[in-house]
């Protein structure tokens, strides 16, 4: 059968741009044995792709030019070689960004749909949900009381930090790009909410949001939001270093000042990390995410694009700041 | 009776100088109860006081304009009103840069000289000792077989880290300023050390001298060693911040490339400590140092300065680069 299929046409220089996509008819083979035919139902955007668009060297492999993109794909089964996955199983994996597409089935994990909408299983209870989990209470390890500041605190996995360090009992401070979103932000608990793009010194109001300094910080962002909160920090803080969206698109190595003094007279610990470091720990992520969910503690927020066709201005608005939480592509 | 004592003259912008010192008699009053007089024998100089010369926040209170300049200090009981300390003993302790000086005897600890000799519980067996063991082995946690770089390695915590790195069967590669420090390096048992004053290009003899990256970085130093450092780390690589004397003397903020994006891609790990951070651990640090001291496993290297008035003069020299191991003043 044919599948439309979206090909990394060229490497960005800087911001990424439509451009760098190709759409392809590709003839999609029959599944073979222990495989099975996937329709897609959900794609997943995120900012991490940006890195893997470039051919620099990383945690995770480059995308290859003239290749599919690939990424997180929630699917349904619709043709079956393997017993463990029966026609209209609901599954979710690595996998590239086509209509169709054909997969092993021990590359791919179940997804309980009578416990959320399918598409959580891309965000809440997926990759972000983990990744929010374990760098908040794994590095960061926030005690009741504490301030945590996350930035981009808006994004995918943003919005869940914020509501796991309300579920510990923490002052939470989140910075993000627009009014509405900080206005989201306040909605679902957060104590304090900036915009950084309309605030003239997010310095001063991010020492105001955090009056007794910043015990955690959780890094999406980078720069100047970052070297501000560099300047707030407790003894002891921890710092959960995500991402640097700020970054991603720079053309030469990003300078600012230096952050080891600050680092160094606070003991701080900092802590780089991807969700893969804890792979041997996702089911007690997943199971402990999911119980919040069905207790009402955490909401999975989405912004969701319809059409296969609109993947790449998803994938494109994530570093205009479009979404507000998960950013997902509804395809079927 | 009366003492010489140093006194802070004024605090220092940028470099200190000799102008920064103030000698002064003072009397000295009697001790009372639970006190002791004290002659001091050996006075430690250490790149962390630069920090408390200042009169910015850090981790330990500043030196007062006027007062007298205090640290580590190897000093023999001459007058005692404390049944612990009987007169003879030699203790260690945190004292102020005088001749004779009285303190209570809960303050000091006492030396065992059948141990050592007694300066080397202000390095091998002191403050850097214990900086270098919880440095290295709580936050490196480095590997038989993994590339341990240290930066500022002929200084008084630089050396001992290196040993102990070889102690774990790791590979050590150090800095330092000059080739008479390079080659006492190689004598002590690093596998590689690099003079970062002679070498053109430091990035370059770095990735040659840890040819298989970097998992665990001691940094003294800070600055382009540093950076050159971040871009060799590899996968989970532990970096212990301990100092940063590159930048103790700038009057501006110091900027560089931002490290963040490279500690992310690794998932490093970077701590800032100081000693006393792990306070309730010193005996077992302090035990385990004094075994492998006994064993010949480990050298306490020291540079001697004779004379009370010679320790402004030590300390300066700090900044200088001239002392290779601990920076001692030997005053009677």
């Amino acid at each position: 059968m044919k599948s439309q299929a979206i090909l990394l046409a060229s490497r960005p220089q800087g911001a990424p741009t439509a451009a760098q996509f190709q759409f392809e008819t590709r003839e999609i083979s029959a599944p073979t044995e222990g495989q099975v035919l996937l329709k897609t139902l959900y794609v997943s955007v995120d900012p991490y792709m940006r890195g893997r668009m470039s051919a620099a060297k990383s945690y995770i492999a480059p995308f290859e030019v003239g290749q599919p993109i690939a990424g997180g794909v929630v699917a349904e089964v619709i043709e079956s070689q393997s017993a463990a996955l029966p026609v209209g199983s609901t599954v979710v994996g690595n996998l590239p960004w086509q209509e169709f597409s054909v997969a092993d089935a021990k590359t791919l994990n179940p997804v309980p749909v009578d416990k959320a909408p399918a598409s959580y299983f891309l965000g809440l209870l997926g990759m972000p949900g983990l990744t929010a989990y374990f760098g908040l209470l794994d590095i960061c390890q926030p005690k009741a009381g504490e301030t945590v500041v996350v930035s981009g605190a808006a994004g995918a996995v943003g919005l869940l930090v914020g509501q796991l360090a309300k579920i510990q009992g923490c002052r939470v401070v989140g910075t993000a790009g627009s009014d509405e979103k900080v206005a989201h932000l306040k909605a679902l608990g957060f104590d304090e909410a900036i915009n950084y793009k309309t605030t003239p010194d997010i310095a001063q109001a991010l020492a105001n949001a955090a009056p007794n300094g910043v015990d955690c910080y959780f890094d999406n962002v980078g720069g100047a939001i970052t070297d501000a909160v560099y300047d707030l920090l407790n003894k002891h803080a921890r710092i959960a270093l995500c991402g640097q969206i700020s970054t991603y698109n720079v053309t030469e190595t990003p300078t600012g000042p230096r952050p080891e003094g600050k680092l160094l007279k606070t003991s701080t610990k900092l802590q780089g990390f991807i969700v893969s470091d804890y792979h041997s720990r996702w089911p007690e992520g997943v199971a402990k995410l999911t119980e919040w969910y069905a207790a009402g503690k955490l909401k999975g927020e989405e912004t969701i694009t319809e059409g296969f066709d609109q993947i790449p201005a998803a994938f494109l608005g994530l570093f205009a700041g479009e979404n507000t939480g998960k950013a997902v592509v509804k395809v079927a």
